[in-house]
C-alpha cells in the first residue's frame, strides 16, 4: 500500500508515466460475467484524450486500450481484469530544459525531494497521463453501474472566472469546454483563448451529480461516502477543493435553512447533496472540485535549479492551457470506482434475515 | 475494512457509541519507546469536551481516558495502545420521540436505511461522541509529531457568517468560539446566542496550518497528503467540504498568479498550502474545512416516521447551537494521524544509498 | 496495518498484554441483526481459560469478557463491537529475575531486538494471554457461521508423541487433552504428568474439521482458502506448521493416488481436505497444526542476559505443561474468522445475472 | 483486495491467465535508487521457464520480461514497477475435451463454483502459469535484498519418495530436480521418468533457507514472519503443508529438547528456524513446503461434466510429471517477498531515540 492502488472492496492498482513505455491498471474485486468491451472502454478514454478542440495540447496519443487479462468471451471472469495503454508520441528532446530546473507549481520539486531522484521526461508519473488508467478503471465501473441504474453526469460548472447559469445536460458533450451551459462556455472558450496567447493558463469548477444510488452506501465512521469520494477527486493532481451538496455555502448557512426535511414523498431538498451521516440518502448526490489553473505556462517565470540557485523558466511546449475539460471523464471515472466500491462492501455486509 | 480503521502504516481502529458502554481506539503501528501519558491526552480530550461555555451542550462526561496497553513505564511499547473512555452522562429517557421519527439533517434515515436497524440512543455511532476517539488517537501523533518539530494549530475562521479578520494565535485558545481573531469571535458569539434562543443553530470554516513538515512526504497517486488530509477530515460528522491552499479560489486565479514561484531562498508564495503533486513541500501546510450547522435544533420540523409518514419533530435536549469550536481538537487530531502516517510511510521507502 | 489486525473483510484488531490493564477486540464488518450475548461467547472463553484440569496451569483469570459498542437489543448492530476482559490475576513480584534474562523459546530476546525495549511482565503481548481476544471474536463468528449452517471441530491428535487411534466427537470435551480418542488421551494425560514431574513439557498435532462450507470460498491467487487459514494459525504462538488434507503426505503419493476423482454424486475422497486451487470444494474442510512443548519448563537452561552474558535460568511458577488442549478453541476461532471472511467477501463478488 | 494483491508495505499486484494476452505484476512501494535490470528478472524467470529437462514439460514460452514503468535510467523510480510476460506458446486446440469435463485434482471445479463461468483454456487464472509474475516480483525484491546481505537459497528435499541424505549447495542448479544431493537426485529422476511412462506423477518437500536476516522482522501478533511465510507458501498451487524448524516433529520432542539455548555466543540451535514469537532471530531461517503430485495425469480418471454426470477424462498434453524442480524458484520469490516487506515494515516502526 504505498499510494498506487485506491478502493477496499473492488481495487485499482495503476502504473506508468508519462514518457516509459505504457500506462495501465489491474482491477480486482471485478464480479464475474460483466459484459464490457475494449470499445466501451476506448469511449471514455477518447473524451480524456488530449487534442480534441483548439483549447487543449495538440500532443497526440493514440490511447488505444488493450485488456490484457481477467475477459473471456466478452465478459469479465472475476480474475484481475488488467489493460495497458501503450504510449506513442514521446519527443524525448523537448525536456533537456526542465532537467535542472523545477517548473513552478509542478511536482519537480516535491519529487526530487521524496525519491531523492526524478524522472523528468514529461513529468513522470506526476504527468495527468497516469490518470487514463483511472478512466479506463473507471469506465468497467460506469458499466456495472449502468447495469445497476445508476447515471454519473460531471461538467464544467465555471471556468477561467465565468460561472454557468443554466444546466442542459444536452450541451456539455457538445462543447469544448463541457460546460452545461452553452452561452457561458462560448464566453469561457474565449477567455481561455486570450490566456492562451499571453501564455497564461486558467482553472474552473466541476460539478459531478450521480442518480440511481440507493440509500445505505457508505461505511461510517472513516469510509464516509463523501471522505471517500473527496479522497478520490482530491487525489486527481490539479484539484485543490472538494465540497458535497451546499459544501461550504453550508456553513454561512442556519440549521433550518440547511436541514433537509422529510414529508411522506421523502426529502424535500438536498443540501446535503445525497449522503446524510457518510450514507447515501437515495437522492442525487452532487459535489463539486475545483481545479486550479495549468502549471505549465509559457511566460517567464522564477524558479530553483537542482543545485539550488534561482533561474528563469520558460516551459514551452504542448500544454492545456485549461485542464478542467479533459479531468471532467477522471472525476466521473473516480466517482463510480468509489460508487461501485461501496455498493459491493453493503453486499458483504447486508443485514442478517 | 469496514471503515472503523483510518491509516495505513500507522492504523487507528476505534468503537463506541453515544450511549453505550464507552468509546474507544486502538492504536497499531506506533514506534515503541514513545513517552506519552493519560495526562497529555487527556488534555486534547478536555479540550473537545461538551459543556466548555455557554454556547456548547450542557451535556457532562467526564471523558477520563484510560489507557488499556501497549504503555509500559511512561512509554509506548510498540503493541497497539488502546485507550478507553467510558460513558458516563446517558440519559436513556431523553429519545423515545426520536425512536420512531428521523430527525432532519441527522443521520437517523440512512443508518436504518443501511443497517436495517438503528440505535436510536443519542445517534449511537453516528453522535459525534465517536471523535473522542479520534482526538485521544490525535493527541498521541501530535506528541510523536511535536518530538520532530511539527506544530499543528486549527481555528474556527469564520461561523455564523461572520469571518476573522486578523490572525493572532494566542486568542484561539481563550474565546469560546476558538476564532483566530477576538473581535470576530465575540460577534460569532452574540450571533450565535441569538440562535439559540430561537433554536436555531450556525455553520461556520475552520483552518487548520500545520508548520515542520519536511519536504517529501505524501504517497502518489492515490495516497497523496492532500487527498488523505480530506478523506480524513470529510470523515468528520458535519464537514462538507475541504480546500488546500487557495483552494476554490484557485480555479479564478490564472497560472501566471497562482504557481508559486521559487528562487534561491525557496518558495515565493504558498498558494499550493504546501503541497504540490500530493507530496510536502516543506512549507506551511494550509487547509480549511467547511463544518454545516448544527442539525440539532428546537425548531418544529417536517419530517418521515419509520413507517413513512409524515410527521412533524422537535428536537429536544441538550446540544452545540454550533459545533465548530468543538470540532477544532478533531480536526487537529485527524491532520496528525495522517501526517504522522505519512512520515512512517516515507520511512519504509526511503532511497537507496 | 502493523500486525494487530487480521481479515480483509470481516477484520479484528486486538490489543493487550499478559499483565496490562485489559485484553480486548475490536470485530469490524459484521453483519448488522447477528443475535449474539456475552454468555455465549463466555461459553468459548471459559474454554480456553487457565486452570481446567491438573495439567494446566493453575493461574486464575475470570475471563469475564464486556460488550462495550456495537450490541443494542441483543443483536449486532453493523458498527465495531468491541469486548474486553480485564486481567486480574497479576502478580507482579514474579517476574524479577527474566527481567534481564531472556527465557529459551520465548519471545524475549526477539522482542527486545524488535522493539528495542521489552515489557517484561509475563511475557507482555508475546503471552498466550492475546489469544483470548481471538477466542472471543471467533465465538462471534461461529454463531454468525453456525446461523449458515456451518460446524467447526478441533481436537487433539495427538500429544506427547501418543497418536489416536480413534475418532469420537462426543469424547473431546470430557477428557482434559480434548483428545479425539479417550484411550489415547488418558496415556498422553499420563505422560504429560510425568514430563511436568521433570519439569519439561510436551506438544502435540490439532486437527480441525469443518463441515457445511459451500463450494466457491476463497480467493485466488494470494488469499486462497488454505493460505489464509494457515496464515490465521501459524499467527498462534506455538504453532511451527500446518498441513491441509494429505499435507505433507502428498509429497510422496502418486498423482493417481492423490487426486480425488469424482462421479455424479460429487468427490469420491478428499486428499484436498475441502480446498482445490484455493477455493472451497464443499467438502468438509481439513487440515492440521504442529504445535511444539511449552516453553516453559522449570529445568535448568542456558541463556543469556541483556548485556550478552552466558547465564542460568530456571522458569519458575504457573504454566502450562501442554498448551494444545487450551489452542484447540483458539484454533477452532481463527477458523471461524478465516471462513466468515472469505464468506462475505464472496457475497460483495458474487456473478452478474 | 480480492485475493490478487500480496504484501503490506512492498505490494505486489498479479494479473494474467495461461492462454489469456499476458501474465504481469506490479510492484508498489519499492524504494528509488535500486539497481535492477531486466536481464536479472530474466535469470530468475529462466529458472521457473518450462522445458528445462526430459523431466519438465515440453509447453515451451519464451518468458521474455519487459520493464513498463518505475524504471528508470538503470534504477527503480519510487513508482510502480510494472513487468509483463507475453504468453506465446497458446495452443487454443488442445483445451476442447475439458470445457465441459472438471480435471481431478485442477481447480476446474471449483473455479466454476467460485466465479460461475470458467476461463477453461489451460486453467485460466489456475495455471501455474501466474507464479511467473511471483518470480519476476521476486527477483527485484531479491536484488534488494542481497543489497542488505541477504541469500536466499530453495531446493527439492525430497521427491517422489526419495530423500536427500547430503547437503551440497553447489549441486542443486545442476540437476534437474533441484535437490541438494546428486545421488538422491538421479533416483528422484528415474523414479520419475517411469511415473511419467505410466502416465502418472509425482510430489516432493521443498526446503528454503535464508541467511542475513537481522533479528527483529516479523509483526505479531498476527503478521508473524513465519505466518506471513506460510500464507506466501501455501498461496503457491500445489503446496499444501508449511513448517518452520523443527515444524511437526516439534509436535513430539519436549519442550527441554526443543528451547534454543543461549550462550554469550547467541543461541545454539535452531529448532525454532530462526523465528521465535513471530520475529526474526537472527539466525537462519529454514522452512520446508510439501508439494502434491501434479494433477495433470494421462491415466484414465472418474470425474463429472458440468451437467454433473459421471464421466471419464484423460488429460492429454504437456505436463510436468513434477512441479518440484519448477516451484524452488517461485518459493525463493514469495520468501523475498515477505522478507522484503517486512524489513520495509521495521523501517517504518523503528524505536524513538
Amino acid at each position: 500500500m504505498s499510494g498506487n492502488s485506491f478502493g477496499h472492496y473492488l481495487t485499482i492498482s495503476t502504473f506508468g508515466e508519462s514518457h516509459g513505455i505504457a500506462v495501465g491498471v489491474i482491477i480486482d474485486g471485478l464480479p464475474p460475467g460483466l459484459e464490457i468491451s475494449e470499445k466501451e472502454v476506448q469511449i471514455e478514454l477518447d473524451r480524456r484524450k488530449p487534442g480534441q478542440s483548439d483549447i487543449a495540447t495538440p500532443r497526440k496519443e493514440a490511447d488505444k486500450i488493450s485488456f490484457l487479462s481477467g475477459h473471456f468471451e466478452g465478459r469479465t471472469t472475476g480474475t484481475p481484469l488488467a489493460m495497458m495503454l501503450r504510449n506513442t508520441d514521446v519527443r524525448s528532446g523537448d525536456y533537456s530544459d526542465i532537467m535542472h530546473k523545477f517548473r513552478p507549481g509542478h511536482a519537480d520539486y516535491t519529487y526530487q525531494q521524496k525519491y531523492g531522484f526524478r524522472d523528468w521526461r514529461g513529468s513522470g508519473r506526476a504527468s495527468g497521463r497516469e490518470t487514463a488508467a483511472r478512466v479506463a478503471a473507471g469506465a468497467v465501473a460506469r458499466k456495472w453501474l449502468s447495469n445497476h441504474g445508476v447515471y454519473i453526469l460531471a461538467y464544467v460548472q465555471s471556468a477561467a472566472g465565468i460561472v454557468c447559469e443554466s444546466f442542459d445536460a444536452a450541451v456539455i458533450e457538445k462543447n469544448p469546454m463541457r460546460a452545461c451551459d452553452n452561452l457561458a462556455a462560448e464566453k469561457m472558450a474565449t477567455r481561455v483563448r486570450e490566456l492562451m496567447e499571453s501564455g497564461d493558463s486558467a482553472g474552473g469548477i466541476i460539478e459531478c451529480r450521480v442518480s440511481g444510488i440507493p440509500a445505505g452506501l457508505g461505511n461510517p465512521v472513516f469510509d464516509k461516502l463523501e471522505a471517500d469520494l473527496a479522497k478520490g477527486i482530491l487525489s486527481i493532481g490539479a484539484v485543490r477543493g472538494f465540497e458535497i451538496g451546499a459544501g461550504f455555502k453550508a456553513a454561512t448557512m442556519r440549521g433550518s435553512e440547511h436541514n433537509d426535511e422529510m414529508d411522506e414523498h421523502g426529502f424535500r431538498s438536498n443540501n446535503a447533496g445525497g449522503i446524510i451521516g457518510g450514507i447515501s440518502t437515495g437522492q442525487e448526490i452532487i459535489f463539486r472540485a475545483a481545479v486550479k489553473p495549468t502549471s505549465s505556462i509559457s511566460m517567464r517565470q522564477s524558479t530553483q535549479n537542482s543545485k539550488g540557485e534561482a533561474v528563469e523558466i520558460r516551459t514551452e511546449g504542448r500544454h492545456d492551457p485549461i485542464i478542467c475539460p479533459r479531468i471532467v471523464p477522471v472525476v466521473e471515472g473516480m466517482t463510480a470506482l468509489v460508487l461501485m466500491d461501496h455498493w459491493l462492501a453493503q453486499r458483504a455486509m447486508r443485514k442478517e434475515q
